[in-house]
């Protein structure tokens, strides 16, 4: 008789294939799919998702996962069976412990507020998107009540991205964050600008696509397991660890973002392409977190992407894949460029030293509205009023102010803390990398990253879902999430790059 | 309450979008999968295609098909309600007879037969083939018995394909076209050869590609519903009415493939693309049959796409499109060119007026190792014999002769008829268009063909499977599928061409 373990990985298998083939519609949808096909495709989602959540959480799930766990009796908790075992209970104690009555009433919301906000944003008008949104923090606050005994209402939203990390934990790096960064942001304002105007001449599309794959490739992208298409926005998604595709976009207003776009989804299909085999098809498959995904992506984007020992090796090689625009530009002058500081309205576009107080903001209006403090109505205000604070900019208008992320209107509540996260990991591991492999620099002064993608293979990308993002980041670096590494690469780079 | 139609109704929506979601999940493993994606979607492809079956075939569902049947009670037996449950009962009927065990062995065996025929058609090696191919025409004739009461025992096989149509109904109507398409050859080859060394030059494949969409958008093919790109063998495949893709491809030793392989697919293309929105999830969306649906790219391809109208308005647009390579050819040596007649090993390459020739010849070679006449150890000289007999052609060896088809690796026995059925379809149809639509060439020669696909449109394609083939030929041309019209049409046509 086959064990109830075995019976409940033959169900999740089902789930996985299910859950892959919705994924890989949705990757089609932003594709490649015709314009008339947007109904048939929604229908196609709306089944085989609906097939997945019904066939995840049947009772005879709880009751296979609840005589798998005696199975298993006192084996090692760390063990890949228990983390598996454990994983797919806390999975599945989440997925049943929401009515289906919510998950219909949330879609429906959710839906209505997009268009919403869509409309909203293009006239710069809050007021037609504010009943929308009342409706979605209404429905977040009733979300928190279906899991109890939190220390703070915001930490059942924040747990949906992060798992295990609680609001207090994101309140205390965020706060040692903030300070330290306003203060670099006013230095380096009181200091010559970098002069960026050569990034924005007209630069060849094909020329820049065909460097980002010369890096893309150098970073160790397997081309075998994966591809890269073009989307309206850029994004990385994989059907397990055999076939992750990233896509990219070209604008004219700003070419390079093809660029480090291409190089910030290779950091995620990186982080996809590594994870055991042994995890396809379980609970275990994917990243660890939105926050982990993220310190992936943006360790390949920035760390490495625009680092001096990066353009030192690769200048070259982009100045023969686009030789007019570059003729007679120093790589100082061009790594200077790409890594200008200057704050600005819209977080899609911030730089490195700006980008995490875009973040901190939103986490902090997210937090007011949640707990009550925060009227929606009040929001726009408020939002200005940090904006002000921490960047010194003020939006003239919704349209560049409150309105311009899809988040909210999506119900993604919780959500915008994991882009920080990600980036305090990312300087985390790097650090503890650094310090293991003196010959790090030069390695990438000669285009060599096997020993980097190595150690991320081994100590993050493997593992997949087995570790919360505490507990991974521990075993990795022998710490918890800490933004202290973050801040000392913020202050060395722009402390050179600005002569402070 | 909920009828017991609609109940039925909403879980046939489900087993729809699941085939749907397979559907395309195959395309995207012909068209973009990356190679080590391949068990990632085969996983996908079981599990999709297995829950579609077992919800089809579920207990209940014979249940609601006949309490629906009683709700029906004397309505008109042709009308769309009953005509729904009467296939939709078919397909159950069929789905239900063929027990499980079965069809998880047949997987087997054609699995392991598909990879045999492939590496012994490389060394062209018929012996190496032959136990795998005697496994399948075992399993054949046990399929067979699953479905008793047929006059012949290939009736069960044809119906799959070709719903409706009997072993007897083929014999009768390739009766007449042998011995007429045999004298027709015969005559050819007494005349003088035409050239068609021009379309053997290098040819840039992007400006066929440019024809090849300028055609298929004069034919009505609609771009916001339907795709086009390229894969290994061209095929054409509708996720419902609303996303419809084609696949091309080029080859150096045949540029125009790529132009009549487009117009083919777009004929198949032009048929989902009209099947009527309220067939959309139900049994009744698709083609009536494969040969039903062979009529209507074997129409677009040939009796328009090489008809001397067609190019007397489209030839100057091919020759902007290639200029160097058409400069001085005239538009007669172009379409005698494109309408060389010549007996050859290949059924793939075969022209018009041979390609029936291939086909029949093996429905006979089916018939005969179903009827047990004839042993598989006997097919290579059966296959040769034939070859000699039919078009004056012997093969030099298997991989040219009876190894070149994937079909009966495939287990698609009954299969080959539908090509053939399909010729005959086309003439059958195109001939009471142009008596009901006397402007017709004038109309092609001015490349309008919209009269054409609005006739198509009302007769054959928004019917989808409502009616079995004969009967939907019967409603659109008078009379059930009948050779005469082909048969006047390639004597006519080649008459001309070769002055006979």
């Amino acid at each position: 008789m086959a064990s109830a373990l075995d019976t409940l990985n033959e169900r999740i298998r089902e789930v996985a294939d299910l859950r892959h083939a919705a994924d890989l519609l949705e990757w089609d949808e932003r594709v490649y799919m015709p314009a008339g096909g947007a109904t048939t495709h929604g229908e196609m989602q709306a089944t085989l998702r609906r097939l997945a959540h019904e066939k995840f959480t049947g009772a005879d799930v709880g009751d296979l996962l609840g005589r798998a766990r005696d199975e298993l009796g006192s084996a090692d908790p760390d063990g890949r069976d228990a983390r598996l075992l454990a994983v797919t209970a806390r999975d599945y104690r989440k997925a049943t412990q929401v009515p289906a009555a919510y998950v219909a009433e949330h879609a429906q919301v959710v839906s209505a507020a997009q268009h919403a906000w869509g409309d909203a944003r293009q006239a710069s008008d809050f007021a037609a998107f504010r009943p929308h949104l009342e409706k979605v923090i209404a429905l977040k606050r009733q979300y928190v009540t279906f899991f109890p005994g939190g220390a703070h209402p915001y930490d059942a939203l924040l747990d949906d991205y992060e798992p295990g990390m609680t609001t207090a934990d994101v309140k205390a790096v965020f706060d040692v964050v903030r300070p330290r960064q306003i203060a670099l942001l006013k230095v380096i304002a009181g200091r010559p600008q970098v002069d960026d105007a050569l990034l924005r001449q007209p630069f060849p599309e094909s020329g820049l696509l065909q460097f980002s794959v010369d890096v893309a490739s150098a970073f160790g992208f397997d081309w075998t397991r994966g591809r890269q298409d073009k989307s309206t926005h850029p994004f990385a998604t994989a059907i397990g660890c055999d076939d992750v595709r990233i896509t990219t976009r070209f604008m004219d207003r700003y070419p390079f973002s093809l660029l480090f776009g291409t190089l910030h989804e290779t950091g995620h299909a990186l982080y996809e392409q590594g994870v055991a085999r042994t995890h396809h098809r379980t609970q275990l498959e994917g990243g660890a977190s939105l926050g982990v995904h993220e310190s992936q992506s943006r360790l390949w984007e920035n760390l490495v992407g625009r680092s001096r020992p990066f353009w030192e090796h690769f200048y070259p090689v982009l100045q023969a894949r686009v030789p007019e625009q570059l003729r007679g530009v120093t790589v100082d002058r061009f790594y200077q460029a790409i890594n200008k500081v200057e704050p600005s309205l819209i977080r899609v576009e911030a730089d490195e030293a700006t980008y995490n107080m875009h973040v901190m903001m939103r986490v902090e209006l997210e937090i007011a509205l949640v707990e009550g403090r925060l009227d929606v109505a009040d929001l726009p205000a408020a939002w200005n009023r940090l904006m002000e604070e921490y960047l010194g900019v003020r939006p003239a208008d919704d349209a560049t102010g409150v309105l311009q992320d899809i988040h909210w209107s999506a119900g993604l509540l919780g959500y915008f803390a994991t882009y920080t996260l990600g980036n305090l990991i990312s300087a985390q591991l790097w650090e503890r990398f650094a310090a293991a492999h003196p010959t790090c620099d030069a390695d990438i002064r000669r285009g060599d990253f096997s020993a980097l993608l190595s150690w991320l293979r081994t100590e993050v990308h493997q593992h997949g879902r087995m570790f919360e993002p505490q507990e991974l980041v521990r075993r990795a670096t022998g710490a918890p999430v800490d933004p202290a590494p973050y801040l000392r690469y913020l202050e060395q780079k722009f402390g050179e790059i600005y002569s402070l």
